[in-house]
């Protein structure tokens, strides 16, 4: 399973009952929340989400639109008795700002909150099944995108063959990995034997807010699905290059350029109530668009 | 016009489609917000109320369920380019939090935020047509109630017979205060010759999160309106207690001994999805008793 279900898809504005930035990744049995705008709880409650199961939280950037509901997300979390520890990689100064609204309430949370300071980029997050990454963006403030990938063995064990061949199953992981095999009497079997090519590792690339910057689809490039925003529609390059915000077309042709395998379009502008035309306007640069529609889960 | 539209209604975990603490006072022209929990400017959208007619905010403590969503709504109003000031009363950790996150937004409102810190019981606002008192309820934090009272002239002029007289328009204003007016002539027209008794002021009082006090009666003796939280059912007092705050007929026994017009309870626990039970309690105390739902405007 790695998958992104859309919690909010609107800029800052809230509008027609869209919400501000969040989304949640699924990969195997985690969940990761990148940004939390304001009512992203009451969002995972409307999608049935499991909080419990929620122990990173990636913030791009401090527009009160990617963060303003995160403490309330944490003061839940602690009414609810959480005791796990919850990640939370975020611009530095978020931390004051979390401690002294947890101070003036006077509330000690059960849980341990670490904060990792997103400071430069690169590997910020190594699970057993999945890596994250941070890369700057181009924004008003300082933004970080993610990237996300997936762990996968090159080879997948081909059981019968290994077992004719006799190959105690505790080397299956080095199989897996591409190792040859040597039997006690020396004899060698070669790994493409008993292994097949496993399914390439898939990724998914969160752009986060940012102007045009061919920067990012070489940073993107040839991911699964790659999440970039497009707060405007064309023509109205001036506006969004103003407020270090993207058009559809510039979003499509960064995925274009990165050969992704997808696009995931968010982030629009409350002067539209309708959404049509902007899955429209990027479709003509990039086919395999499609809007981040909240409440939907997107396969990766 | 003397009302109040209830946006939240429930204690700090969101649950069932209720929202944290919020209400709109409506007091002629004027819209007063008190409290702002997470989510309350998705509320004034949902409801149609215009943020533009908002002047004044009131926070009554800085548990997250009472202020959460004012940064988002400030932020708001900040894109929406506001000019007109905006007046906050709240206790006064909350400036340095949301001048904190201004700065880490790198955002400069284009409306005068012009901060209230609330530090002793009394007069905090004087309009033309009501005036604003706080009052220290007693809760785990520093919290603070409000007393909104109209202003009102005791007497309303018989403009028939102030015509009658002779007495210029001018002086009316002396009428309604209770003068009596002397003509050129010399003779006295008595006040009661020309004028009515007015209808009484009107007054509501917003207790916020408070446990049982006694002295809360006395502050808010013969209001039109209480609003008393009850976050328990009855046979929860100890609980109540624990956490500072109160059950049905303690909200009642409240409304009772303050000989208020009528109660609207509020600040109900999340373990509860039906409300009925709430109302039946407090009905057996004070049987003018509303529940505060969402949405729903009541007279006052």
């Amino acid at each position: 399973m790695f998958a992104v279900t859309i919690l909010g898809n609107n800029s800052a504005l809230p509008a027609y009952d869209r919400h501000p930035s969040a989304q949640i990744v699924t990969i195997y049995d985690q969940l990761l929340l990148i940004d939390c705008g304001e009512g992203t709880q009451m969002q995972l409650s409307r999608y049935k989400i499991r909080r419990g199961k929620l122990n990173h939280i990636f913030i791009s950037h401090l527009h009160g639109d990617h963060y303003f509901g995160l403490i309330g997300l944490i003061s839940s979390m602690a009414l609810l008795n959480r005791e796990q520890p919850l990640h939370l990689f975020a611009p530095a100064g978020l931390e004051e700002i979390i401690q002294l609204q947890l101070k003036v309430a006077s509330t000690t949370l059960p849980f341990p909150l670490i904060f990792h300071p997103l400071e430069k980029e690169g590997l910020i997050l190594e699970d057993s099944k999945f890596t994250v990454e941070t890369f700057h963006t181009q924004h008003r403030i300082p933004c970080w995108g993610f990237l996300i990938r997936e762990k996968k063995d090159p080879r997948k064990v081909d059981k019968e063959k290994a077992v004719q061949h006799h190959i105690p199953s505790a080397y299956y992981q080095s199989l897996k990995a591409g190792y040859d095999y040597t039997s006690k009497d020396g004899s060698v079997i070669y790994n493409d034997q008993v292994t097949i090519p496993n399914s390439p590792a898939r990724s998914y690339a969160y752009c986060a807010d940012t102007l045009y910057d061919e920067r990012l689809a070489t940073i993107a490039k040839d991911v699964t699905m790659i999440y970039h925003e497009a707060t405007y529609l064309n023509g109205m390059e001036e506006r969004a290059t103003a407020r270090f915000h993207s058009t559809t077309s510039q979003a499509a042709t960064i995925a274009l350029k990165a050969n992704a395998g997808g696009l995931l379009l968010g982030h629009f502008s409350s002067k539209f109530e309708e959404l049509h035309d902007y899955l429209k306007e990027a479709l003509e640069v990039f086919p395999n668009t499609q809007l981040a529609i909240e409440g939907v889960t997107f396969k990766i």
